[in-house]
């Protein structure tokens, strides 16, 4: 009884002072938060996965139509990057806007460093990478490129890889100094990267050609070794359709020592041995699939994908490599996120104003959250993973 | 400022209602936080590994001589495990004990079920595991086993694996159902298991055996396979010397594809290829390995050691597969934790009565907390990986 009294009053004084929308502060923990990206209307939902309730919204985002977010270290705070360079500090736990600056023209994504201290953002105008500080965010470097940036992901030892789409170039930067970041340049690693992921060890910075086939790999246990091309196939010049949607290759899925990958412009889910990056095993699904996701376990990987077929979510067996499931949940799946041990799995459903929740067991629905135009799914569990 | 005052103003009434040292709520994230065993004082102290500070300390938990700590999904309360058969729950916010029982005469630890509603506890006197709500306490289930219980472990699926030592069994039992557990016992599996794992990918439960020398090794993937014995060689049997402690199995790295593993009684941690379950190389280090762990991106084992080498600490690349640096902190070097992403290692030293943090690329010393003969430390990352 007292905690709620005590709750209530907080709220009433921090409402006071905490900005627009604030919601009901409560003591709680912040393993269990997530943020929905309501895309059409430039806000988030903040929402919870012990119990599959929306706590509140947080508006003023800017433009989301490409929204990316990343979570402090201490799970608190969500930082949103939005198509238009804006970067705002949300904070979960008063539903509250912590900070905000528009620090581009025209941006693509960030990531956080690994000791949470310093947040990155991509930048197509001007081209090039400039990286805040996580708690005030005010400058702390800006990396000026030349280019398009795109595919920025953090990398273990403060280091952040991104590359550039005009010059088909990956860089590498090591901010262990904030102030003066240490850059090593990758040139000719391939006509117009378009995107890029870090395996989820940290160990491989792999980035997607849009201009030729092939993928571009950078060991970064061993970068002297340079950048080598893997999967000379994989691309859109295997495409035996029209490619509605390039990949995304955040969502690649590593499972059992073996990746699972979106085809470009197939029916198909590529699998490659991790230990030769050789494509091994090629599994049917039913369009062409936009993320690969791998239940956090790894005994299951599931899939989403591009128009006309984005109505539909695949679920794949690892152990027999084959489809096992589908679920229908209605037009417009964009994104899909498990829950940190992956009993669950939360599907954002657009067309039908709906985040859907799953057993990832019994594939049975076990709740349904409303969302508006909901897109991206991001819960806070991934401030303590690589390259996410 | 307003902040502040509500802190402040909650703390008091929270104060007055909470219970044992109470310490100042304030509206905090909880991804950064831990807990640190006082082992000799039956406590426990609160700790944040963003600035690295104590928070706080919790009195009363009973007899912490083989303490374990689980944490709740929502990464909000700790779950203390005593030798005595206590059960505590700790809000790491309140910094007070929100619930306790004595499940049993005499425990050996505990885990906490896949999606977070369950904790079992593996017990001596009486023989088996008993399984409570997680938010209340409340008795769900009852196991009786005749025998006492090792190495309990939680598994995907809400399933508990845990090891009989005086039957050599291992017991799955499946908690989809919590009131009616459906068991699979696989028996003759070995003398004396003692401790056990799950992989970080939650998919083998592995079990030492105290009275024959091998591991007993189950696919969680193909549990109809049953129990089969790997690295028959593993054990007291090849030990060149005296055995002054079994090493810990939990402390486990996987990395590179490889499992990187305390030899027995030799000063040696072994490598072994999870491919095929051989083993493919030995590293020679300073004394007896108790826990061998991985830096969370895998490029890193961090080895402590037996008496009368527990002053040390080495660290093996693994890439070279080679020690390529030795700290010694001081005498009674107990165990050690990765914060979420590696960047930093929290190392407890005993007879120092410190708390040593380093940096694990520099191997500088970075912070030192007081901290009375401290054991375990336990982060609530925890509550997001799979086995632990």
């Amino acid at each position: 009884m007292k905690r709620l009294a005590v709750s209530a009053l907080a709220a009433l004084l921090l409402g006071a002072c905490a900005g627009p929308e604030p919601r009901v502060p409560e003591l709680r923990g912040t393993g269990d938060l997530g943020v929905v990206v309501e895309r059409a209307s430039g806000r988030v939902a903040l929402v919870e996965h012990s119990h599959d309730t929306v706590l509140g919204r947080v508006e003023g985002l800017g433009d989301l139509s490409h929204a990316a977010i990343v979570f402090s270290r201490d799970e608190r705070y969500a930082y949103v990057f939005g198509r238009d360079g804006g970067l705002t500090k949300v904070d979960l736990l008063t539903g509250t806007i912590a900070g905000r600056i528009v620090q581009a023209g025209n941006s693509i994504g960030g990531a956080i460093s690994e000791d949470g201290r310093l947040v990155a953002v991509a930048n197509y105008e001007p081209g090039g990478v400039r990286v805040f500080d996580a708690g005030t965010l005010a400058p702390v470097a800006d990396i000026p490129t030349g280019s398009k940036v795109v595919g920025l992901e953090d990398a273990p030892g403060n280091r952040f890889a991104f590359s550039l789409y005009d010059s088909g170039e990956i860089w590498l930067a090591d901010l262990g100094d904030p102030a003066s970041p240490r850059i090593t340049r990758f040139a000719g690693i391939g006509r117009q990267p378009y995107d890029a992921l870090v395996t989820p060890d940290g160990r491989y910075y792999i980035a997607g050609l849009f201009g030729e086939d092939g993928l571009a790999m950078l060991d970064l246990w061993n970068p002297e070794a340079g950048v080598r091309r893997v999967l000379q196939g994989y691309g859109r010049g295997e495409a035996a359709l029209p490619v509605y949607k390039m990949p995304h290759l955040e969502g690649w899925a590593v499972a059992d020592g073996r990746a699972f990958i979106p085809a470009v412009g197939r029916h198909e889910v590529l699998v490659v041995d991790l230990a030769t990056w050789t494509e091994v095993g090629r599994i049917p699904v039913h369009g062409q699939p936009v993320f690969v996701m791998a239940r956090p376990d790894g005994r299951q990987v599931w899939v989403n994908f591009a128009l006309p077929d984005n109505g539909v979510v695949q679920v794949i067996d690892v152990r027999s490599q084959a489809v096992v499931h589908r679920l229908d949940p209605g037009p417009g799946v964009l994104h899909l996120e498990f829950t940190p041990r992956g009993e669950r799995v939360w599907l954002s459903v657009r067309d039908a104003d709906q985040v859907q929740v799953y057993d990832t067991r019994t594939f049975e629905r076990v709740s349904t959250l409303p969302a508006e135009k909901p897109s991206g799914i991001f819960f806070t569990t991934r401030a303590h993973r690589i390259g996410l």
